[in-house]
């Protein structure tokens, strides 16, 4: 089997170690614009070599994971180059631009637009992690625009990794993930501003933050050059989310300016139940 | 050495726990209000006995850790009743209010003001944890209140547990603290708050929720009893950074309505140090 990764950082590097794992003697082969993660994508022995035009019209198996922007961009011409039988699959954080950039493309059938719900705040080959995707969630969309014998290989690829899958519309897609993904970037992001800005002396930061503000601001350390797309082709869900979370916030500052404790006792307690919901998921890998 | 523990929950437990450890032979009591807690207490060994009104004065150590409300209301109380010799401690989340309280009273001496940055989201003596305050700050306030050979005792006993030391005025501990944790509290119980508002499905929040929300939403499991009084005792601090962290929020928004991803990617490139800033934080205990 002739894999093929193009864009070997985090994510591109986790499968690529898996791969080696559940499949043995396949040929990882990479991709990257950046140098230096090719460089160590082989230094640490991620990929067997630098992939070639030629590989992509040979290749079984082409995972694209680049940033939305280029995804959307080049996607189109990666398709026109591969094999009548390869599978060309995604991980990108966004749905509905991706599907639309590839809808009326004459090999439509050999993509299966994925996102995989995986990952960590860090970038790079060297971040890579064994078993990234082991119980985590993949969403396939508009999983009926491929073609069926591709589909298969894909699906026992994925049940290799040890993930579920779950299947939905770009749309949908792109709206739930605002809410359980974007925002919690934004909000982590604007979280280490406001402090940043407030604490000009970081060793009190360093001295007087615990494990909780360490959670809640441990998203601030993504790579913009990754998520400023994803906000940008996301950007009327995003917006949506973003408008809905001030306000709340507003609205706890306005109990709270109101010396209305009772109110405020009341908005945790509503939100406590967050604890049930969110018994299943997977705790991050450290 | 006996040692009285009032409020024997999740921090309470956890210093009962080393405290067996580093101090054998200790005899450790416990009160609580919540019957059930004492029962989990005991069962879980974490104390001897319940303690009684008179093990007040001939205790050793008192560690109280209640509510801070509860705490500024109880504590001349408790001090009215201990040993001349007894150290008093507690581990609250706000300083001001609490040194406020024991000010003029004549055994104000006896009581050294602690804040151990250490916890989870979790509360009773179910959650306690043996360590939890290994490599930890604990942030003492006022020292120069306290009699000498009571801060030695104390010192070594935070030594034991293998805490940092670091003192503040009470009004500073407030207000760098409204920053790096309680903030952090109403960003992420609002960020909860939000996504069960909108997503009235569990089952799909479940699904498309990775790591990165449960990081960020963590905090939401707090006791809101716990945490509504901190707010009110810290009302003006937290009011400040609830307003700076809305103006962030505004502004990030703005950009995004606007269509300036510059600015968007900025914000975020701006904020990508707090890795260097965080890098010294314990990671939380799983």
């Amino acid at each position: 089997m002739k894999v093929l990764v193009i864009g070997i950082g985090l994510i591109g590097g986790s499968f690529a170690r898996d791969l080696r794992r559940v499949s043995a003697g396949a040929e990882i082969l990479g991709r990257d614009r950046d140098k230096s993660h090719l460089d160590s994508a082989l230094e640490l022995g991620l990929i067997d070599r630098e992939a070639t035009d030629a590989d992509l019209e040979s290749a079984d198996v082409v995972l694209v994971t680049i940033p939305v922007n280029s995804l959307a961009a080049e996607l189109p011409s990666i398709l026109d180059r591969v094999g009548e039988e390869t599978l060309v699959f995604d991980s990108g954080s966004t749905k509905s631009l991706i599907c639309k950039a590839v809808s009326d493309h004459p090999k439509r059938r050999n993509f299966l637009a994925c996102h995989p719900i995986a990952g960590t705040e860090f970038t790079g080959p060297q971040a890579a992690i064994s078993g990234l995707f082991e119980g985590k969630t993949n969403i396939i969309c508009e999983v009926e625009q491929t073609a069926f014998g591709i589909q298969e290989r894909a699906l026992d690829l994925f049940r290799k990794l040890g993930m579920r899958i779950r299947y939905m519309n770009p749309v949908a897609h792109d709206q739930h993930i605002a809410y359980v993904s974007h925002l919690s970037h934004i909000s982590s992001f604007m979280l280490g501003k406001t402090v940043i800005e407030k604490e000009k002396n970081e060793r009190d930061i360093f001295d007087l933050a615990g494990s909780g503000f360490e959670s809640t601001v441990r998203l601030a350390k993504s790579s913009p050059a990754m998520w400023t797309p994803i906000f940008e082709q996301n950007r009327e869900n995003v917006l949506e989310t973003l408008d809905e979370y001030i306000a709340n916030l507003q609205g706890f500052r306005d109990l709270m300016r109101q010396g209305n404790f009772e109110g405020v006792f009341d908005e945790m307690q509503q939100t406590n139940r967050i604890k049930e919901i969110l018994r299943g998921i997977p705790t991050p890998k450290t």
